[in-house]
């Protein structure tokens, strides 16, 4: 079995990393509006071949779709319009805008979003690798509306990627994934920016920069091309989180200027419950 | 020769383990008004003996201030009073108040501040590393103000701990930890407040909880004890910089909210300078 890959970055080319070592397929077409990307990708070797979705569509069993989320959001009609029997499989971060354009499309059954929980800050074809996804979860959006041919063949995908599953509605899965994702990228950006502005005028601010500082902005470093996109897709709720998000340090700002320790303290203190969730 | 630490925690435990490790000491008194801590310390074995600060007085070179800040700023005039040729070396976080507080004390020189930027979201002495310090920074504050052979003895305490060293005034050492370390902590305890909230009426929004999540929540499991009295003592700087946080969020928002996507596009790239600095 052939499979395809549109888009091939950090998420499309960690997949195919491991689709090769497990042999689940012959071969891997890479398509990508990036020749430089493909070029990159064929060099490092987890493409076969370079083509062009009709080239894919005739050779391959299975498209995974991990292009930005608005590029999957514009070609899927015209994708799905040209299917027969082959699995269209979206791993994007949004799912309530594209599974609503395509909900009465006649080839429906033969597309599944699936979102897989993993990544890193960096993106392009060198940042794939091995391992990417083992032990993390795989969302699945609307299943029920999938094929069930299809979805057993995403789902042993899933299987050697050696990863989790989770079942959603597309609601549940955009709002959840704004609080426990989107949100943290947008701290990052905005801490980057805090920064980076007072850094201007003290260039020697970043003598001091620890290792909490780095964890917590590591994720400004990711791409634009990337995030612009998903907060697009998921503006409404990524709106509500981080009103949200500047409420509660409003909070923290308002104790601290009341010189209200007592309840900076409370606050702090209340934080610290993410530690049940966390490892 | 001995030493005291006064705070048996995170950074007087760390301290204590490597100058132990390197022969650098013969006993460790260890002072605290947490019994249980000074029980655990003992236990653990980084301190040798339990004391009161006068016990300490009379048999130690060296007393090594690890406390919260705000106990820190409370007893060093006192402790200053008892000191004749023994060494002060405050660790705490925060500078400016503290020296200021004791700018025209008689036994000024034989103190020194110096700020290890170097720790972790856990505390007490179970969380005492070994190298923790190992290849981070040492920042003096004010160092010209302390007696040469005190800061000597600082010195190769410094060295014992493997770290770099940096020097500062107070007014830029305060802004500066403010702008890399205090608020990393306050986006910390607001994102986690922010996911908290939510949860209550969404109890499986964790499931979905990735690396990039955890990163940046990860200091929420901060002490409130250590950190309500860094903000209270660092009160101006980080007001300052939460200010600024919060406004780099809401223009954020604002391009989000007007769906203006290349505005958030320049942001996020702008965000990403960050690069530069981080490894």
């Amino acid at each position: 079995m052939n499979i395809a890959i549109l888009g091939v970055g950090l998420i499309g080319g960690s997949v195919a990393i491991q689709l090769k070592d497990t042999q689940f397929c012959d071969l891997v077409y890479g398509i990508d509006r990036n020749e430089d990307n493909l070029n990159k990708a064929l060099k490092i070797g987890f493409i076969d071949k370079k083509a062009t979705l009709t080239e894919a569509l005739a050779a391959c069993k299975v498209i995974i779709l991990t292009a930005p989320v608005d590029a999957i959001y514009s070609m899927l009609p015209d994708l799905l319009d040209q299917v027969t029997d082959q699995v269209v499989i979206d791993m994007g971060s949004t799912k309530q805008n594209i599974l609503k354009l395509i909900e009465d499309h006649p080839n429906r059954g033969r597309y599944i979003a699936a979102h897989p929980m993993a990544g890193t800050e960096y993106s392009g074809p060198e940042a794939a690798l091995k391992d990417l996804f083992k032990g993390k979860m795989m969302v699945y959006v609307a299943a029920t509306q999938t094929d069930e041919d299809a979805f057993d063949l995403a789902d042993s995908i899933t299987e050697r990627l050696e990863m989790r599953t989770s079942f959603m509605g597309a609601h549940e899965h955009d709002m959840h994934t704004a609080y426990v994702s989107h949100i943290s990228h947008l701290t990052s950006f905005a801490l980057a920016l805090t920064v980076l502005e007072k850094e201007k005028s003290q260039g020697r601010i970043f003598e001091l920069a620890g290792s909490g500082f780095e964890s917590t902005v590591r994720l400004a470093k990711s791409s634009p091309d990337m995030w612009t996109p998903i907060f697009k897709q998921n503006r409404e709720n990524v709106l509500e989180v981080l009103e949200e998000h500047i409420k509660q340090l409003t909070n923290l700002h308002t104790a601290l200027a009341d010189e209200n320790y007592e309840e900076l303290h409370r606050l702090i203190k209340k934080s610290n419950k993410i530690k049940r969730i966390l490892k």
